[in-house]
């Protein structure tokens, strides 16, 4: 595996794979990798030719009262993981380099599809994840983009995005990695307390159980979102931001529950906040 | 020449070029071409293996009260121009390709660079300029695409935003190309009557006189600025938009001249707008 730092450098390196014909994938992170990463490191090992993955903490998806500064980092162990998945070029842009001075350009999914849900509360969010992906998309040129499923509505946009702009990819969404106790791998995971930890699983028990009560064809989305909160608010540290089931395509509210729906949530425990989701196919 | 309507034929013989090694030279337009447009033409068939020229009058560049339903279109005379000029593939894609129904994602410039000269009065302009060049340059995928200087805030704008978004492509910035007596060629020239033609040739002469002054080292912006709001009020149907001196890389406002300015004007004549320029390097 090889680290490279520079646009300059990694678009070497990906041009002269590319004149043999080699297929490129792509796996764009944060770092402070865990087994939600490395699945679909992985799962681009045994598809494609060439492996990149990017570890690159985005300021511009950052609120400026969120965790820019606190996000955790860990290189060295980012580093020894995604050598033993396989990757063929770890690429960690400074800021800097992603962004240089006098940087101006942003990229803008408009609409539902990224006001609802954690756009609601997370303004400016996506746009920092549709600039930053469509300049790393652009970079890196992949064949195919492998994304987890966790951040669902992050994938949507990020399709969307891809589909309008014409950008020639595939984006390959990833299931969801869980720990023992189901709760959603997240890199967030490591500000939990273990007192919060403990609570945290409700999450994953809770979505669950409503789509064993769907599955029962409880189809009012009104009583399956109460059930929800109900059961979240079980844990006495959670306070609830969303808790939304939407069409599994556009991330619009669906009333009577059909076709493919997406049960969404995020909820915080203290300052942390954790999202999961569950997609129900009827 | 092949014409192609629809994204995926043309994209498979891009990429079918491509795979051959072929350099590929694109020109996007707006169609009812004159000299200008052929000039870049002509220039990317020298320079590279396979040129592709799109005509696509681009809706989202309009402002609500400008000309998009009047624009001049000639489909059959350009068609019969390109391939003259020896293009391989003229693209002309319905309003529907580029923009399918849902279409939500626009890239956008910000800061001084889009909103001064012709920003200020048509809002929103550069930005359907941006979104629709970035949807082209990733369906084209050329090595080099040609702009024509005649809208010198439209190449900044977009090598501004190429480079921004790590868009992997040289922008082409052609001269100017002038009628006769001086008038900058555009396909709103067709709206002038003849009597606002002959006006016309004011701005082109007032900027050629600017040019000698400066060369005189008259330096003092404002002075300039104010002998060319003098002379383009000779004229007696022109209403000026702005006159202005500018950077010519970052587009902002200079007060004494030096090094490379860009004197840039837009004046109405009737309802038709022209703008024009020059740039000046001490």
């Amino acid at each position: 595996m090889k680290t490279v730092e520079t646009i300059k450098e990694l678009r070497a390196n990906i041009k002269q794979a590319k004149r043999k014909g080699k297929k490129i994938g792509f796996v764009p992170t944060m770092g402070f990798l865990h087994e939600g990463h490395l699945s679909l490191m992985r799962k681009a090992r045994l598809e494609t030719d060439v492996v990149v993955a990017s570890i690159f903490v985005n300021p511009t998806q950052f609120g400026p009262n969120e965790d820019f500064e606190a996000y955790p980092r860990d290189m060295q162990r980012d580093a020894l993981m995604t050598e033993e998945c396989g990757v063929d070029y770890l690429f960690t842009p400074s800021v800097e380099e992603i962004y240089p001075e006098n940087y101006v350009t942003y990229v803008d999914v408009e609409g539902d599809i990224t006001r609802q849900l954690c756009g609601k509360n997370r303004p400016g969010h996506f746009r920092g994840v549709t600039t930053v992906v469509s300049k790393l998309l652009n970079i890196v040129t992949p064949d195919y983009a492998y994304f987890g499923k966790k951040d669902a509505q992050q994938v949507a946009v990020i399709d969307k995005m891809v589909r309008d702009l014409n950008i020639d990819v595939g984006i390959v969404p990833c299931p969801i990695i869980r720990d023992h106790d189901g709760l959603a791998l997240s890199s967030r995971n490591t500000y939990l307390s273990s007192e919060q930890r403990k609570e945290a699983k409700i999450l994953s028990q809770s979505l669950f159980e409503a789509e064993k009560l769907i599955y029962q064809r409880k189809l009012d989305s009104k009583k399956i979102k109460e059930f929800l909160i109900d059961r979240i608010s079980s844990a006495k540290n959670a306070i609830i931001d969303y808790v939304e089931i939407v069409n599994g395509k556009n991330l619009n509210q669906v009333n009577e529950i059909s076709g493919g729906v997406l049960i969404a949530l995020a909820v915080k425990f203290g300052k942390t906040r954790l999202i999961d989701n569950i997609g129900v196919e009827l």
